[in-house]
């Protein structure tokens, strides 16, 4: 079942830069790794901005909410989820 | 190069049922040839509204700007278009 | 599976009101068969409105999206749809 | 009397997390006893969000806002208040 | 227990100017019936707009609802209503 | 002169608890004394919000300005202010 | 006493040429008179619009209302008021 | 003087096709006569959308406006005018 | 050639008091020199916030833009700027 | 490939002085060079405020998303991105 999510991040400027970079380092292996399993199916930058487009391919809302608070970085950003559904034209089942 | 259009489909309950359904059936006959050709990439509905997602993979903004405006529906749709560029922690390349 | 979806009707004043009337009976009518098989858990109005909060429990979005557009006022409403998932202090599970 | 309230939780970073965590305990607390009462009927967790959907029944306005503002985290919530009425269609009594 | 209700009317230039002026004598007869019952309690034109702020003084989230689409000009109003709860510096009881 | 004003009140986190309190008696006790004149003719809380609607009778937009800004909590209030007239259904003068 | 008023014009396309010229000159002449007596004391375009921003001096919430709905435009008008009051650093008085 | 002037062109469904083919003819007979005249420096679409994105070099807001309400598609367009001023680090003059 | 600026100000709580008072003393001070020299030709209070309405007859945007950014309290406003036209109904030119 | 990029910056005031000074010289000098190279084609101020409006030249998303993250401002810059297409009437290629 897929859903797209639109990520805004907003690093504080006060935290330190270490913390910032191991944040973002953490956040690649395990987005990386969700992708390998196919549950985060894609990923795409917002060009201009410090945000994202992404497809998640879960079994239910529970799973992806506990997908999405597991991100390192889900304490700085704005999320918003949108459930998507096979459309009628489409030539490939979601 | 990739782009999200998001589609809202407002069709005025004035036009006749019968060219509603001709607009429909080529909307969607166009809409799938594009999708073979690997133009429309992906197509999601919107759960709830008559409304889509969708991922083009066009050469220029003038490719895509031609690609929606020959769609049938496209003077009963609402589109805003977000350019994508490659996520540094995409597995895959766009 | 829990969804709200929030839903606002707006019936053009040029409709005949034996239609309307129609629609409305075909609507309760189903609701209250969904509301019956559990499908459509809780309908509330929102005071002051010509619109409602809904709570759905279904499988899958498809599921979600079949159900809403098969609403007889389906192409009267504008619709906003939350996924829901389980709340940490919830005594009850979703 | 039914109350829809949508609240969105904005801790400051800046907050020492062992308050933080208190906070969260004393939360959860208040608000398992309030589900047992009965007064907060529904609790959903908004997915991918650090928000939910809760449906109050109380007998006042009165008795609402002094429930709200004795939760703990009240200081950190934007809460927005949808006072809910009978819908015709419903099978059941509000 | 009272109620803010903020209403814009829109009537549709097409309706019969005899019917319009029916609806507005009968929504001022219907206001002043319920001004004097003290179920409105109070009643203000916004300046420079067709609409007004009112304030209900009703039992019930339902007691309103049922009040509110009782008016003659509802189809034709946009309302919003805001649940007002006892101010602790206010000198008087709601 | 009637005229709405909607505020709330943003007080940052960082503020001594002491001075808060101080400020808080100090709002209390001016908005007292500004209703037992009359100036001050209703002050309502917005249920679940740390927001008030209010209602001012003065003579003048300069005395408005001159009474809000001399409130205590003023640095710290969002308002916005909506001239009132008289209603054509009102049973009472404003 | 002044407030600002910023109107916005928006005559529906289906009203008659003949019947919107005589609004038009209806409104310049009244528009004039109220200038004239210093009522409306200014009165600009919004460049790019059919809009104004217009500065009135009235005695009362009431008259600026009574005056605004007086106007042969109103009708087709949405219409925002400021109250303004005397700021400190201006070297004239309002 | 630079202007940027976003346009955004909504023609109703009601119009005669012929009428609206050649207030298009003459609108784009227009647009680049004053693109000629260096008036209309720049004309760029939107992609995916009946608008524009445009900048005027004019002498005055006055000129703009004129120029502005003479266009054919005025009557069917939303705009909205941004005044451009010099940027420190452009290096060419506007 | 006139522009509306409509400026809110928002000073950090965090600035020292002496600094502010010295901010505003210098904004005042300037804003009354140009008010003399016939710059800045309307400055109006918004009624209850700490915001102000002015009007600006200056040569070009380039001028305006200089004007504005002089100011001392420029750091901490937000400013919109809309270009005023002749009104055709207007007994005095702009 | 054009697109039109609107930057807002956003400084904390909390800076360093001469760091800012330091990031807004090597804006300065990066813009420039990007101008001559023809990628950063037009650079423009809007009036009042601290942004601009741009229009870069480049031959890819990606090419402009790597583009602008460069920018010494950009960890301070609201950027919304348009992509532009050729307009019908305009007299010259993009």
């Amino acid at each position: 079942m897929l859903f797209m999510a639109q990520m805004t991040v907003r690093i504080p400027h006060s935290l330190a830069p270490a913390f910032v970079e191991q944040l973002k380092a953490d956040e690649k292996a395990l987005s990386q790794q969700l992708q390998r399993e196919g549950k985060w199916r894609h990923l795409w930058r917002v060009t201009g901005q410090y945000a994202n487009v992404s497809i998640f391919d879960v079994a239910s809302n529970d799973e992806l909410h506990t997908l999405l608070t597991s991100l390192p970085l889900y304490p700085y950003m704005d999320i918003t989820v949108t459930p998507l559904a096979q459309h009628g034209s489409a030539i490939v089942q979601n």
